[in-house]
């Protein structure tokens, strides 16, 4: 590349705890990548209110905050729409934002129910010059980049059967009281939530999904509506939801996401078995892709086969300039990636590695199992 | 108990790999307990052929060896019949050692059908004052031991979900060829072979088993007939199962069982969440049992919350003596408890710590997998 | 704290990778920390020629760039002078620094002799209505801030034993050339560079060292100048140094720092055994803290003895606000609260978590293993 | 080998817990190895009195006891004598048995003395038609024999540097008795217990430790002479050491040895750097051998570089036939596989696979160590 790279004002709706991330995000590329594909620069952020929105701005050193949406969108110097709201909003904003030839940046999951997402595509279809972009994250580990490495290297062969989950805790106490996460507000329960990431990992990884069986718990169904009160409401979405997958490929797999697995933080982990070796990660310990090749042949003490601890640590390619690719990684660093991912995209003109069109993907299957959740029957996942 | 501890005859069918971990065990019972529950003496074995008898006797160190089963069943200094051989042959040979007296210790799994276990069970149930027991060796490692114990204990309160698995590879190559454990008449695939250790152990752990939905894969299904032969032979038998299961108690689980886990040996491995507490466990690491008290409450850094590493290594109740309760343990271990337990239990005059009962639960339970794996659909297990 | 937090000038002199890092720390407070105890506002950058100086002023998102360290202190809206430049050049700019008024955030190690240290601190206990700060990040970790609390507690009891050690790998080819890194210049060799880190961060725990008695090795003493050149330099430095320590609490220990420790990254780990109980850590798994409780006893089967590993993940204190302490954590997340401890110091008029009298304690032990890789005897640490 | 494998009679003297080791080791040779090397009858046991003697006969099942150690020596049908006595003991146990022309298998340390040991080995000398063994089980490891392997073969090139450790606990609290353990007469402290392991393992590896430096340290100078009495009495043995090593071949360690490694047991643990690759293992995860290859190359993503952890279990070379060489291993397995390699020593004319010299030459190492304990001084390890 050559010359100063681009500048591209950034317009965000919401700032919660995502859209705070995303924007130390855009604020770490000038530093983080050396060239950066993009400047970006913080133009407005839009809240609720007036007040949340001047607080918003300065906290995120945006030039200004406002409560309307359609002064992001009314901006010449905007060119991404980020969106950081809540699910149920996301099908307006992002049609909204597409048709203000906007480019997109949208949380996950895109939305609240299939045909949603499929209004979303439509929208993304008619505007082929606008770059989008899913905050799906874990697409940005560098050991979930090397396993995907392995796999287009065919490393794995055939792939037999995998198991994948996302497992969290927090609601195990009846005490805990209820909250908008736990009403069908909130668009969907853990399988939305947690679920949606393990789901776009594995389609990512392995393919698209064929068909689900699926069987989910809300194990608390009723919570104190505040700390220590008396009143009880209803828990509206599910704790926990396990299901089989058969994928096009021919692979099976198990796949769960739990809110209600004790002591457990952020594990995300997977193992994938296939006919040349296998793979195995774990969030928790990201600096490192389990990697086990079926061509080493042993002798009489085994020989050299094992599982291979691939170094992966901070190692993202070029430009990735900081921190050292030798420094063990955490969680803020994927999502650095994921923006700086999203910026390369718009200043080449090409889709972002995670695409509104993998978070209908997503959404598909996510429509497939909440269906089988009730029937208890098999269920294909149907198109986007 | 006080004066010299009884000796008890022991005749054995069937000599292969597991008869002959079952005679070592026998054999080290005097220095691995101090006393030693009863003395074990190795009278009689019994396998197909003369040669192959007496080959077994010497290497087994018994008094003789016979192609002749009811040599074994006529004996008076036989007091036990350690069946060890293919489960087909199971069901007779257990009710003609009960009905001739003796008491049992079967290999898993018990039979191949479920008419044949309850078979048995009749058969137990009508001689009361004998013993039995199964070798599912995986309740005598101290690791499990220390988890019902726990659970027992009510560590982990009212359970939500579980995971277990009993992961194996071996099979990926297309070329590896044909074999007995392939076809129908080892009564069953992974399910039997690998799945009865894993439903066991839950069952044991968590309660009985109520409802399962399966789905199994026979991933390679034609294999040469010998290697290098390009005549080919069907398998018969499911390389994988893997099946959802609702639990009497009210918790949701998934149980794998796999033959094509490319890079993994032996692999067995559960985590349990409940409300008061979690267990994690895997069999490769068998001096740890992990165990997370919810009750420990964290501050401002997060307390000291978190899953504890219980250091289980080889650590036995009395009169265990040998080897020192401080060295890492291993597979050979659990079936010397296993043992162990089978000679106390004759000498109490009690049922072992696992029964032919046990067996047959755990073959209802592969009943409705078996029968969940044809139709897709939910199976109640049946009683047996 | 009540009202706006305080804006606080920040001028930063050398610009190379910790230098980024910093910025990249100072640019995070906002969103990190709610409130922030201060806002830091990066105003000057000063490297050694003006072109880089510019370059660095725009990629570090500060006011103005120079090559002249005078235009720094000359600034009054410049409160906080952060010294990242390399280690031969702390000396003369801190003590400027301090003499100017301004508070000062020094990259370790503080100097390259016990003299120039010395003077140092002089300088500092001359202004003592400064702030100092070093930036020994790994005192910043929710892992080792948890270990220090739990001695704190007296959670150890007696201290009898320990080990530590900081291992990297990257010198082994003998092809690699000469740096910089491996002359005189860089004012030591890895026993300032990595050494100093674990030093301080077991005297941070343990309380001060009293002797050591140290060896050293240069494994490859010789390079090409330049990458495939067969001009051959001396490399200056050690490669390796390793050091047996009695603290002055009476505890032993055993310390190590490599370059040459092939196939590890970043690897800083230690072990602490005492008399109530034990702690293990290990940076490349910096989610977790193991924990022995001597106070557990024990049953027939071991009871609940075992190291616990506390979850640490990113469990700072408040007023940390991001990311979500559920979250795995990683290095760039140790500078991040390295800088919002030193601004909260500055805030509050005290001293940093890490002071630069903490590095003059680092380079006394520095002082005194080096002196004892030569002689080889037992050499005491002397006063700072 | 072609017909029946030879008898071999085995006299042991000393019946504690080791000789229950040995003797469960000698019962379990014929089904563990197929065909076995030769098949050990259990022909004597010499204890201290005429009772203990009987006792030891009936448990470990010996033909006879006695309470004459001169009964072994003089019986014609005993080929080994197997020490398992005190180690005060050995030097003139051994020397006798080798005068009587009986081959001999000792468990470590092989004296109290250099001397002893010298004195020991000119014996051997002088009846090179006898073979003789060393109990040191941890060269009997699959995943020890596996790293051996990998030297040999050269994967690690030039050794750098290493670490090595053997950590216990159990002495930690001041109340614990006195006891012969720690007195003179038990010719030694950890150093000789425990340190006698770790050296010979990594002489074994590494080849000839050159010079030593070393502290020593008891901790707990005075215990009760029972437990709850108020009379003490001095613990005359070192509770922990540590020691750096110049090994002939150029490479620098670090070796430590300790009773008071609370929380921890039976750790012994040593990593490996070299100029090709390096090696990690610990023996409380003893499934897998961890191994570098500084051959692979990395791309982008950091390529395949990583330590492989080799699967060992159970795997010994044939006639190994029990367990399955997929189970998980335990430290019986170890002595069991010791003793396999004395006999098959002993059936083939040649030395064993640890032999009197190499029990020696630890010795040796102990001698150096123990007067650098004393002096704080570098020591030349001595010739045997």
């Amino acid at each position: 590349m050559s010359g100063q790279p681009p500048t591209l004002g950034v317009g965000m709706v919401g700032f919660g705890f995502i859209g705070k991330v995303h924007a130390h995000a855009y604020r770490s590329q000038r530093l983080f990548y050396d060239p950066p594909p993009a400047l970006p620069r913080l133009v407005g952020v839009c809240t609720t209110r007036p007040e949340t929105a001047q607080r918003a701005a300065e906290q995120g050193e945006f030039a200004f905050g406002t409560d309307r949406f359609e002064d992001l969108l009314a901006r010449d110097d905007i060119d991404i729409i980020d969106v950081a709201t809540p699910n149920p909003l996301h099908h307006d904003q992002v049609i909204a934002a597409l048709e203000a030839g906007k480019h997109v940046y949208c949380d996950k999951p895109l939305a609240v129910t299939l045909d949603e997402a499929r209004a979303i595509v439509a929208a993304a279809q008619a505007r082929p010059e606008l770059t989008h972009g899913m905050a799906l994250h874990c697409r940005f580990v560098p050991a979930t980049m090397r396993a995907r490495q392995l796999i287009d290297e065919d490393r794995l062969g055939r792939v037999f059967h995998f198991r994948a989950a996302y497992l969290h805790s927090g609601y195990e106490d009846p005490q805990r009281p209820i909250s908008w996460r736990l009403s069908k507000e909130a668009g969907g329960g853990v399988l939305s939530d947690l679920g949606s990431h393990i789901i776009d990992l594995m389609a990512w990884l392995l393919g698209p999904f064929g068909t689900v069986q699926a069987s989910a718990e809300t194990f608390i169904r009723e919570r104190p509506v505040a700390a220590g009160s008396g009143e009880r409401a209803t828990v509206e979405v599910e704790d926990y939801v396990a299901f089989q997958a058969w994928m096009q490929s021919g692979a099976l797999g198990f796949v769960e996401a739990s809110r209600f697995a004790t002591g457990l933080q952020d594990q995300l982990e997977f193992s994938i078995f296939g006919e040349q070796g296998a793979l195995r990660f774990d969030l928790m310990n990201p600096n490192w892709l389990l990697f086990f090749d079926a061509q080493d042949k042993g002798g009489d003490l085994g020989g050299e086969r094992g599982f291979k601890m691939i170094e992966c640590v901070q190692r993202y390619p070029k430009p990735s300039a900081l921190p050292s690719p030798k420094l063990g990684i955490g969680w803020v660093r994927y999502h650095i990636h994921a923006i700086h991912d999203l910026l390369a995209a718009v200043a080449e003109g090409r889709l972002g590695g995670a695409t509104l069109f993998d978070g209908a993907r997503v959404q598909a299957v996510d429509d497939a199992v909440r269906k089988s959740m009730q029937t208890g029957s098999q269920v294909a996942v149907p198109d986007i």
